[in-house]
């Protein structure tokens, strides 16, 4: 299957982007409708803290049903207690008023400034304006409207015959750019024509965010509003998917998420290369994780990337502050395809040349194989440059 | 009690730093003796692996009894498999022929490059030269000797009386500077010549280690190498310590530590601030505790003190990430002393104005109130720069 960097029509469904005015000059308010109730599932960020449009939609999606969800950047609606949660919740009221559909069938997110309310005077106005402009081909607005200093917007989508039905699949994202002053806030909305029973498109997602929105990371941090939305609309027609169709779909939801995840890693903050880490051989499933997490957000790791330096010390050291079982005798370090230690030793000058010759790739593979075990965990970052500091340090409110 | 920054005699100690000949021109070898078997307590790295001096030397601190540490720059003896452990209880060996004591008497230490192999035939020459050089005054030499990265040798010291005698306690650390391929080693040595039975010693430094040492985070990363050593001779006379005598001498090391780990801190690779991270009201003390870590770990955070920003989102964000029980509306952050959130919002404008200004001092706070119950703890870091960077990503073998 393939998975494209453009925007398709999805049958059933439209989307919009415009500029309401919450930002400067920027497209800030998006909006993705479904013609007909839709099955809906979504993850949500594990934060102890969430924006108050976080606590309103993951109420809503207990339902499992939505026709649509609109999404205003520039300003996060997190940390402004009750205000916030009526805020929110008028937000959505006036998109579903717009659309005609019912208050609850409406989800709602945002991202931006924290500790400040929501210009409700702005989305008034702009709500009744980002509807009338829903367009089936409205997807490229929507994943514009959603972006704050990502440097491009974030498409992915692909086909698939199920059922002799063909099945559109869509998403669309956001990344890991800071907003004043500073959620890496990670959003990312998903449509298909396909028909999904709710139960089913929830373990379906759940186990696709385990494989990819969760394997993310920019720099350690999640934000208070990190959302992922997948909308099934069953336009397309036909019965509910179930057995080897889900399972297909399945792997095409699979394709479409770690394809935008890839965008979003790439396009980190002051990131010149997609860092994908790949741990195997482990103990347990656990220390498969923590032992890719810990490579993906060393400091030390991600600087020798950027400095295109294969530096296998610096990758066994941060596994073994993690309290990862190893031992250096059993573990292999590929950097860029190439092995640059292994049965205990450096694999010596000539390899690490060639290590050193794949960090001219934009896509670089950091591989260890802990000889352990048979569990493995994968993690997409970036490179640690000069910009990131600059973005983060001089950045000023 | 007076710490000071400046070294001082320990009697009953001697001590000598070389060029050896390890590295090309530095200071490479040092060697600390007690004249007399002295109660000894060490406190190593937690990695899952651990170079050879780190094995050899834990081994031999459970005596409780020793005479001295040789130490080397240059090359750190990891992952070397059974050649490593030969080679540093070789070491040993000179260092204890050279000044007259026992084999097991001896502790070692290495710290540099990873996966070669100790120079033998330079320490062959160099150990009887170190020895020869002993003296009571050369402390500043081995402290220099020990160094690798760091920007200036660290020294602290300090006098106390206790049972009417005079008693010095005196440390020496080097930092978090990086060794050809990586390693952020930090060590530390500590010298008195009260009398402390070995079991006391260990509790005494135990503790002392959970709150200096332990806290000490410049990014995250911890090396296999990580050791500290107090030696305690009883040269001062007297009885063995106890009571509150004992509980005086924990004080006065607590502030000797202390002292050391605050000049880590500041010396981190690229940085220009001391941050000193504090979490208080948190339900547990694992929970503070990785408030702390969270807030000093944060990239996000770093770059923030390095940029003069006091950015509470990015504080209360990093929490929420976390998995620690808080809420916002008990929550109160202060970043240089000026209360910057709480209440559940900004305290605005002309706090950011005060809390920027505080950021022109070259050491700084952020003190976090989590209003949920009595426990604290505490960080010792420093900011993140473009030179934390280009020290790790220009680095070149």
């Amino acid at each position: 299957m393939k998975v494209r960097r453009e925007s398709k029509r999805v049958p059933g469904f439209s989307a919009a982007g415009v500029h309401a005015g919450i930002k400067a000059s920027a497209p800030d308010l998006a909006l993705i409708v479904s013609d007909v109730p839709a099955s809906v599932a979504a993850v949500f960020t594990k934060s102890t803290v969430v924006g108050a449009p976080v606590e309103v939609s993951r109420e809503r999606v207990k339902s499992g049903r939505a026709r649509g969800v609109v999404v205003n950047s520039g300003v996060s609606n997190v940390a402004m207690g009750a205000r916030g949660i009526r805020d929110a919740k008028q937000m959505a009221k006036l998109a579903a008023k717009a659309v005609g559909c019912e208050e609850e069938e409406m989800l709602v997110a945002s991202t931006g400034v924290i500790g400040e309310p929501l210009p409700m005077n702005v989305l008034k106005t702009g709500i009744p304006r980002v509807a009338a402009a829903l367009a089936i081909d409205g997807w490229n607005d929507a994943a514009e409207a959603i972006r704050t200093t990502d440097t491009h917007a974030k498409v992915a989508s692909t086909k698939l015959r199920l059922g002799g039905k063909l099945i559109t699949l869509q998403g669309i994202a956001k990344g890991s750019g800071m907003i004043e002053p500073n959620m890496a806030t990670m959003l990312s909305y998903l449509a298909t024509d396909a028909k999904i029973a709710p139960a089913i498109l929830r373990g379906m997602l759940s186990r696709v965010a385990n494989q990819t929105y969760n394997c993310l990371s920019i720099d350690g941090e999640g934000s208070t509003s990190d959302t992922v939305i997948l909308f099934a609309n069953g336009a397309a027609g036909g019965g509910a998917l179930h057995g080897d169709d889900a399972h297909k779909f399945e792997v095409a939801l699979l394709a479409v998420c770690e394809d935008l995840v890839r965008q979003l890693a790439r396009d980190g903050e002051g990131a010149t290369k997609l860092l994908i880490v790949e741990v195997e051989g482990a103990k347990n499933v656990a220390e498969a994780d923590r032992a890719a997490r810990r490579i993906g957000n060393s400091l030390l790791v991600k600087t020798a990337v950027f400095g295109g330096d294969p530096n296998w010390g610096r990758i066994m050291q941060t596994i073994g502050h993690g309290q990862i079982a190893w031992h250096p005798e059993n573990t292999r370090v590929r950097v860029g395809g190439v092995v640059v230690f292994s049965k205990g030793r450096s694999a010596g000058p000539a390899a690490r040349k060639r290590a050193e010759k794949a960090h001219e790739a934009e896509e670089i593979k950091i591989q260890v194989d802990l000889g352990l075990g048979k569990h493995s965990a994968r993690l997409f970052t970036c490179d640690l440059t000069y910009d990131y500091v600059k973005i983060n340090a001089e950045y000023t409110t």
